[in-house]
């Protein structure tokens, strides 16, 4: 490799050749391998169950230590479990507790769990971090793993639905920055996620819809039958059906799991912009900063997901029926599909911070009918307008509808 | 690969499967393909050379931006010649001076440089950061690219020794943290890092010595023919020959550059935790922490080599002759081999931190021969006494010896 000379240095945009100056030149080439899984698992606090210890790297009779860093609000609901757990299978515990939410996602709380590892004095390999939480949590804990002597291994315990179909499965983490969302951070994967819907049992209507919000998404933009399910269940899903994981609910979650990891998969490191994930993810950022009192990450992405199914419509991607069904399901689930903090004016500002994140092109994935994305690049502010319109059209139309029958 | 039972998840320490709950179990498997390239180049900022103008992505004609992030004593001495250079290119430069020096790498200098970024609203992909300046700079510049929105590329231009032979040349970046060197950070490679040995002219005899230390390890480990041409220009070696890089001092470099990419490229992310490049890394970090008045870096290397020069002669790996030329070598080029503040106990304790980077072995790398290595992982504190107690001595015989010849 030293010294091969090669026509183009690796990462210019030019197609010219440098020239070779009196000098010598080297390429660098290597592939960095990157394997991780994903398993959803019953009674994962079953003192019966190993997977959680094994994943520990522990649980073969003598004591092993962990760093377990743990959402307040799971650490006030599950911490009695979690220790007799550990205290079975020897696991030997240093507890950190992080707040969840939005408000608490930023640098200084990665540092703190960096802190607390260097305190406990992990070993950089053999032994684990065990992130058990929210999405915030998990993004939070993924960054410090990531940053920690450069990286130290880290599993993944979600206890929201978001953090189960979502913001756990991946391996990107962030924290927000200066009013903006998920500003720093990297990619990291973790080498385990372990599933246990039964954690979803005390999280609140709201965060349901909220995690719902990224289920509706995946139906939208690549499964049709998964959109027929929620079309089926969407009056039955509560936390605790969700918890009790009864044949649908369970469909549901592994479709939308098994939906996300296809997309992530061959696109890990982002390399490709225009991301059928990205879906309802366009207009959203701005939304949820500015929206007072504040929304959930699903409540905005189901209002830029709202927009995006007009801007399809009117573009003839989606006929009326199905434009109709998908606005409808969501506000079955509970989600709003508009909001006053939407105006025309936003919708522009979001689009020019997405095109800067989408590196200089709109790429904005819309339906092409449902369970299908085209990516469009030419949205113009008047379409936006007209988008706008359509939905606060829609929900006049269909509010008016309810209030009839209910008469 | 959704629903495919492997027997056993990514990153199991352990030989036993997992027990398949009653659940569903995936895969994610995928490999980032990492190429970067390093140029020696001469005249980097002659207006003629539109190396640097093509490494930003511009010099085509049109205007286009880049964010330069330059080490402020760099700036001092070169702006005008990078301003007349880009502006000769039509590179529009946004400037972001960073204080260089040790006590300066800390996390808030790389988050003042992704505040940087945001004002500038660089694009994700097209536009580049250039980190110009010496270890410390690059180090927070590639932090800080590693980070925002999880990765900007950037482009190195190392200004001093240890910079164009190691700093500027490898994957890693890091800040420091809580006295721990370099405790936070990422693997992160530049696209490109251009080196101009004429910015050498303007740094310290001291930050020579410094740069050579670490090529005096190259030697050590795998380049007896580079040890060789050290013993027999060591004497010539200053800030000026280096910068006019005459065929000696030329070759000195790219052997240096060539035996570190050599040994980076099959193990970028440091999966193989024993690594030659590691020798001289053993003991120093904690002496670097140590010391009052502070070490530089290389200073350290050198005391840390000059420890293990003596554990691999009484170990029967290195002979009496080798030692005593690879000792005088270092104190040839103004290097110390010995420091007060290296007691037996703070060896102890400096091992047992590196055990923890090491994942719980020692790994020491020790010579074998100059030109070779070989990995202890057994080294106990009375050893350590006395290689203590040889250098102590092999260094009071000699300048015993050079006093005799003054007279
Ligand atoms: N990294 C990614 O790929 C990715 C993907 C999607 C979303 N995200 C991020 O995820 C975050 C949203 O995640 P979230 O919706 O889980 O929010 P969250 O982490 O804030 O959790 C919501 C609330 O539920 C609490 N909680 C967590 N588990 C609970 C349980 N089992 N019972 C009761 N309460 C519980 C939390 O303390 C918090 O108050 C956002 O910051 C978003 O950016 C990241
Ligand atoms: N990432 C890696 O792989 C890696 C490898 C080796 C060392 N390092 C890091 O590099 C750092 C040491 O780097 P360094 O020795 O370059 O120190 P440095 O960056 O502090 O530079 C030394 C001094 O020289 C000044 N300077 C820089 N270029 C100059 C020039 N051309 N003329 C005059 N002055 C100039 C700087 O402002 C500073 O005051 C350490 O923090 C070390 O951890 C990193």
């Amino acid at each position: 490799m030293p010294g091969t000379a090669t026509p183009r240095p690796a990462g210019l945009n030019s197609t010219a050749d440098l020239p070779k100056p009196p000098g010598l030149h080297w390429n660098v080439r290597a592939k960095q391998p990157v394997a991780y899984s994903v398993s959803m698992v019953r009674g994962l606090l079953d003192p019966e169950n190993p997977t959680l210890a094994h994943a520990c790297g522990g649980g073969w009779g003598r004591p092993f230590r962990s760093l377990v860093v743990i959402d307040a609000a799971v650490d006030a609901l599950y911490r009695d479990r979690f220790e007799a757990y550990f205290a079975h299978w020897r696991i030997e515990a240093t507890w950190q507790v992080v707040q969840g939410d939005e408000e608490a996602k930023y640098l200084e709380q990665a540092v703190l769990v960096t802190e607390a590892m260097s305190r406990m004095g992990i070993l950089r390999r053999a032994e684990k971090v065990v992130a058990v939480g929210g999405g915030v949590v998990l993004d939070i804990v993924g960054f410090a793993a990531s940053m920690y002597r450069r990286g130290v291994p880290y599993v993944r315990v979600p206890t929201t639905l978001i953090g189960q179909i979502d913001a756990g499965i991946g391996v990107k983490t962030g924290i927000n920055y200066g009013h903006h969302k998920n500003r720093l951070g990297s990619y990291f994967a973790p080498e385990l996620a372990l599933i246990d819907p039964e954690f979803l049992r005390t999280i609140d209507p709201r965060h349901v819809a909220n995690g719902m919000a990224e289920i509706v998404k995946m139906a939208l933009v690549k499964d049709a039958a998964l959109f027929d399910l929620l079309e089926a269940t969407a009056g039955t899903i509560t936390a605790d059906t969700l918890a009790g994981c009864g044949s649908a609910v369970s469909e549901v979650l592994s479709r939308a799991i098994s939906g996300m990891l296809d997309e992530l998969e061959p696109n890990l490191w982002e390399q490709v912009l225009e991301r059928s994930v990205d879906y309802g993810h366009t207009f959203s950022p701005s939304l949820e900063l500015r929206a007072d009192p504040p929304l959930l990450h699903g409540e905005a992405v189901a209002v830029d997901m709202a927009i995006c199914l007009a801007l399809a419509h009117l573009r003839g991607h989606l006929s009326q029926e199905d434009t109709g069904r998908a606005l409808k399901l969501m506000q079955d689930l509970g989600l709003p599909v508009a909001h006053p903090t939407f105006t025309r004016e936003l919708l522009e500002e979001a689009l020019g911070d997405a095109v800067k994140h989408r590196d200089g092109l709109q790429r904005v994935p819309l339906t092409r009918g449902i369970g299908s994305v085209v990516f469009a690049n030419d949205l113009t502010p008047e379409e936006l307008g007209r988008a706008l319109d359509f939905v606060t059209g829609w929900k006049a139309t269909r509010n008016g509808e309810l209030a009839g029958a209910a008469i």
